[in-house]
């Protein structure tokens, strides 16, 4: 799966387009995505919405797994966690990703999210369900099976 | 507070003006905000992504907690944990909060999501951590202090 | 599922008999169980070690579980979460169960967290997953097929 | 706070030592914890008890943060968050914690489960809050303050 047809899953999924979420980094365990803070994903003391970042972290574990499946199986998210360290108010935040678990049912990963200055900001696990059995190769190419992030 | 004073509130909170989310019902024991889907709020199957229904659970305890406190404490969310039971492709979708424990420093409430026919569709556990000592009532007054719902 | 053989099932469970965990109550939507505390689950506050409550969460969903499907299907705690509210010091500690969600692989319930004047000491929300197909009934009879609590 | 501090600590925990934990060892940034299964940390299905190992994710981000403050400040388990990816039949279980986050009121630590072979059996991320402002020294050594890990 390359880089743009992982820009491409995170654009076409209208939230995380909602939000402004943007593909950073990938990484050999995970990947990494970005949200600029904006006035409209503010909370009602300026700064980032636990929702924003809930939503970001999700996305960081949907796309991993994607991913790691070349796009061929479709998850569903099961489960989330999250701890809100301190607030963003500025700037560029990221959901980076490590997958933990791929089993034959349940996909784990836990997500580090930092604001642009690299401190912690927060902690995530989030779990996923495989939802079908392995989508054909030659049937993918022609019609692409998409993950849901959910 | 008035359900007025509530109301303001929720529509104070940037993001959640722009997930459109409103108060639905106020409980003995906590509150009931609800939001109706758009496709902007979808994932990449159609339904409701998960950042939606958390960022409505993290609102549903932070407006309970605020009515607690008559609008005279701030509080921030440090942790949520929620679990998605199905899908919700249309309509609108309910978080009822109950409040758990009022503490000196946490507190914690419990949410219900349901889909509009009243169908359980996932459920939640936030945990605020009051940020200030109590604001005086008269300085309240002429300036309320509102609470942080991140 | 009688009463009975939910009680067989708790004490054949070897550290759920370690802990000294019994039924307590059955209910509609769930089952209560009960813990008494001694000196060997404290934490060095003398208060019940978060461990031991963790543990009864478990059960209490576990049990609920085992009972929805009257034995014959086994399933495995995939994941718990729990907020603790209060130290027990002394007493009974009870969990009492409520199945949230039964769905064809995964089984979600909360669990109340009480000491024995009814206060509240804790929430907890659990997952199992199921772990094959329905047993057969009349081999179950023969042979009954009890679900892991992990 | 030396090695052999914390080994007392763990032991000095009446819940710990019932289970047979054991300091396995310190690292930069957290520290392990060992217990050996045993059959009455068994569950139905004769793996560790998911009780177990929500007990050892409490030591290990326990003992990194009495070992942070040098033994100087007391804590409590807030909440605990838990994900079970294998059962463990034999052998010894590992606990590793990281702290991610000291905070002026809350620390939060994440843990990696491990089986003896290596092999991920889990991921937790914990939260304490601190009990009180920061003991003095001199008093802390004729009477070693310590912390709860509830």
């Amino acid at each position: 799966m390359t880089i743009q047809q992982m820009r491409d899953f995170l654009t076409r999924v209208p939230f995380n387009s909602l939000l402004g979420m943007r593909l950073h980094r990938v990484h050999r365990d995970g990947i990494s995505v970005s949200c600029t803070l904006r006035p409209d994903l503010q909370n009602s003391a300026g700064a980032a919405h636990g929702g924003v970042t809930a939503a970001m972290a999700d996305a960081a574990v949907g796309i991993a797994i994607l991913r790691h499946f070349s796009g061929r199986r479709r998850a569903t998210t099961v489960e989330l966690k999250i701890n809100y360290f301190r607030p963003v108010t500025e700037g560029r935040i990221l959901a980076r990703s490590h997958l933990l678990r791929i089993g034959s049912t349940l996909c784990v990963g836990s997500v580090d999210l930092s604001d642009e200055h690299g401190r912690a900001i927060g902690t995530a696990i989030v779990t996923y369900m495989l939802m079908d059995a392995q989508v054909d190769v030659a049937k993918a190419r022609s019609a692409p099976q998409i993950s849901r992030t959910r």
